[in-house]
């Protein structure tokens, strides 16, 4: 057991010494091969692999066959956890828990799409209209219907082009599915949520910042409600 | 290494059982000995140490001496990777990240310090005033002053009651001291940083929402305005 923590402390070392390397430019594009590094930081293999794939889990490298393990845009380094976001969000939600994300979203989604349509690319809009298409194409209930929502929520975030909105995309995901357990069974629901969704849509396509932000504000405050009465009418849920 | 691969993959698979059983609240609020949870998931001592480790780094866990491993609630549980956070931070800032940073900032701060105004508790007011007078009672330059004025930020955030702005601190904490680094040697600086925190710090004790919003708007724009002249000034930075 004194083995494995000082393993522990030692891959941090290691991270830490190849993070210094990284920030300071020091690799370029491509790592070193692993044997390389070992040498450098005069490590075994097992070390510097455990280190190696630490970062690679936090979307930090990406290791392609023929040209070795890229350094990726630090824009895209994972700040946000996923696993204790997914964990979080698969208790019983209880209000507070639900107060705090629906603020939150409230917050960080129409500012998002407000950014996505006064900054988004061309590809970026192409992006999310595709998304709402298939959003569109797909009944509550049906396999898929979760992630296609969840992807079209994702790309407005990831349009905003903004890296911290962009972080963000894990909380909103997690709060779409705790969501859409409650209340994703109602028709009526859908036919809202394919109005309001288009909304959004169309005045990002618009290039339209103050009404794509007022659109996924309405969007989201009208979730809410629904989530309100199918709360007060679910027992289970209070 | 497939050793260490085939590990890893046991630990995940007993942190996520771990987890299943916290949330479905089948431990009550201490979890078993460790032994007993090596036996109960069939897994080696070592392994079960690993993977509770991995929740204590996440704060979802806390060891007390005589009590046990208690289970600690759910809006600690971290969902912010404060290691990226800070390795982002630390590379050199482009001008892209100041933005986002600050466009971040922005958008969470100033809720943050209406929420402390309309709902922190009295202990939480208080721990903000203390916060301040630490800050006012150092100038820039002397050791700590860095860590006062992030724990006034943390303790505004943290007093907003809600959790997802409670964990953003991390991100406050990094912006705070890649400005810090910029503007934090000028007198005028210090003396207009102690002047607009007050501001902020008077407001949410009379319990006004949205004075405190707007001063610490103001606050973080006047940091923006400094941010930028100091970077003008310096062709180290551009």
């Amino acid at each position: 057991m004194e083995h494995s923590n000082k393993d522990r402390s030692l891959v941090s070392r290691v991270m830490d010494g190849l993070v210094t390397g990284i920030v300071e430019e020091k690799y370029g594009a491509v790592l070193p091969p692993q044997d390389v590094l070992s040498k450098e930081f005069d490590v075994s293999r097992t070390v510097m692999r455990e280190a190696l794939s630490m970062l690679l889990a936090r979307d930090m490298l990406d290791v392609r066959p023929k040209v070795g393990t890229r350094i990726k845009p630090m824009h895209n380094w994972r700040m946000i956890d996923e696993d204790v976001v997914n964990w979080r969000f698969r208790a019983k939600p209880d209000p507070l828990f639900l107060r705090d994300v629906i603020e939150f979203r409230i917050l960080i989604e129409p500012r998002a799409a407000a950014q996505a349509a006064a900054r988004g690319s061309a590809a970026d809009i192409a992006a999310i209209r595709d998304a709402y298409d298939a959003f569109c194409a797909i009944r509550p209930g049906e396999p898929g219907y979760q992630s296609a929502d969840e992807l079209l929520h994702t790309r407005i975030v990831t349009a905003s082009g903004n890296q911290f909105f962009g972080q963000m995309a894990a909380i909103v995901r997690g709060a779409l599915s705790a969501v859409g357990q409650t209340i994703y069974h109602k028709d009526r629901v859908w036919e809202t949520a394919v109005r309001s969704h288009g909304r959004v849509v169309e005045a990002i396509e618009r290039r339209d910042p103050e009404e794509a932000e007022a659109a996924m504000r309405a969007l989201i405050d009208s979730t809410v409600e629904e989530v309100g009465s199918a709360l007060a009418a679910d027992p289970l849920h209070r």
